[in-house]
């Protein structure tokens, strides 16, 4: 079972301005999911604060993963993408990427996400918007990858089922019109 | 009103061998779109120059958003995204990936600009490719997204209108086919 | 003729303990492609070699073009993105990017591949996951791509032929629904 914590990061929240919806929402998916979610923490835009709180779940608490919500905006105080950079070893731009993609499709506004996500040690660490919404959506674009993703991490096998990488028949769907597709790669690169 | 300003990059128009069309249709748009453009750069493929220019015009000329065009391919002199990235404080990369991927949907080859965005002070920075149509392209996908950004960078509320984040009906069209989205969140995280 | 290396990184392939596949499939590819594979190299996961072989091979050899295969996943000995990181100059975060979101559509693990592409003096360098699916897959979504790419580098003029940038008409096919272009660019900066 994953073993995953949740951290809040909103100045509103932790100020109590604001009930934090996304944090209990997002520790709600993840039970739903089959996670089990060891901790919850609720802490202010600081950047130090943001670093030392992850630092300290994947060096002492080892979990498997941790989830951030909210301070991945554009606004002066929004800091989490570059506090989490300044303790993530090795970054994984896929998942940042898929978020704001998928997401587009959803809310052109999802780009605006400045998110990152990478490995510290053996945790998978994942910045998540502040809003429900993009909790809830961001969770069911990586939610069938995470199992995937940590077992790699801890260099165990992959869980098998139907979020396992082999074979993908459930989870391929082939598009449509490939752009580049229609060139036979034949002698493309012949000058 | 959001007050811009505009950059062309380009060794060639800077010395006269080429006309720069790309900057006067750059503030042609954006006036268009209803911006001030309060200034106008033409300046060489000079990383040095680049920086330079950037910092000041987010510093000093205090302007809500500067759009530069040209230098961000594969060429040996193309530095832009450099010269950039050395003045910007916090990433956006979701505005650079989404002139990507759009692009590649006209165009394959707008996967090969390196361009990024970020932020610096209050003053949003967005490189664009240097050809008219690049130009063109680029502003109609990032266009209904900047005056909510300009507004969020400096802490103010986002305007009201077809391009205010709530509500987005008119900009939210879902696509039919969802990768992952058919698979149930519940029990993926199970081990 | 567009000179190419290959260089397959993997451990166990390494030990000699499983046999590479990739490296082979990825020569055949490219000289089917027309490239001239000049060198092909077989290294374990190790940073400092990864480093230093590419920095020989576009430093000495002077190559156009190097493709890595292997090394890019999450696993903890999975280090060909720093390792690339660390001797490329200028990045082309649009090929990483369009190798994982054309991917995705594939399989969608395929954006936990970590890859990176990038220049260094006149040689670019791309990293491919070590599946030989993904290195199949990786060049049919490049491949269109890199004789135009290495020719900006060498600062030459791109190629003709159905690959060429300009006209773009047989790569060009505009997809139906665009997001955010029905809104008219008139007046979204106006505030």
């Amino acid at each position: 079972m994953i073993q995953t914590a949740v951290v809040t990061i909103s100045d509103r929240s932790f100020r109590g301005e604001r009930q934090d919806g996304s944090g209990p929402l997002l520790r709600q998916l993840l039970v739903e999911a089959g996670a089990q979610v060891i901790t919850a923490h609720l802490i202010p835009d600081e950047a130090d604060q943001i670093s030392a709180l992850l630092t300290r779940l994947a060096d002492d608490d080892s979990v498997d993963l941790v989830i951030t919500t909210g301070g991945t905006g554009p606004a002066p105080r929004d800091v989490t993408p570059e506090a989490t950079r300044a303790v993530i070893e090795r970054e994984m731009p896929g998942l940042a990427e898929l978020l704001r993609w998928d997401g587009y499709h959803r809310t052109p506004f999802a780009v605006l996400s400045r998110g990152i996500a990478g490995i510290r040690g053996r945790t998978l660490i994942i910045n998540l918007p502040g809003s429900p919404r993009a909790v809830r959506e961001g969770l069911e674009a990586l939610g069938p990858l995470l199992a995937t993703i940590v077992a790699l991490i801890k260099d165990e096998t992959p869980p098998d089922g139907p979020c396992a990488p082999q074979p993908q028949r459930r989870l391929v769907r082939r598009k449509p019109a490939k752009k580049l597709r229609g060139i036979p790669l034949e002698g493309v690169l012949q000058r």
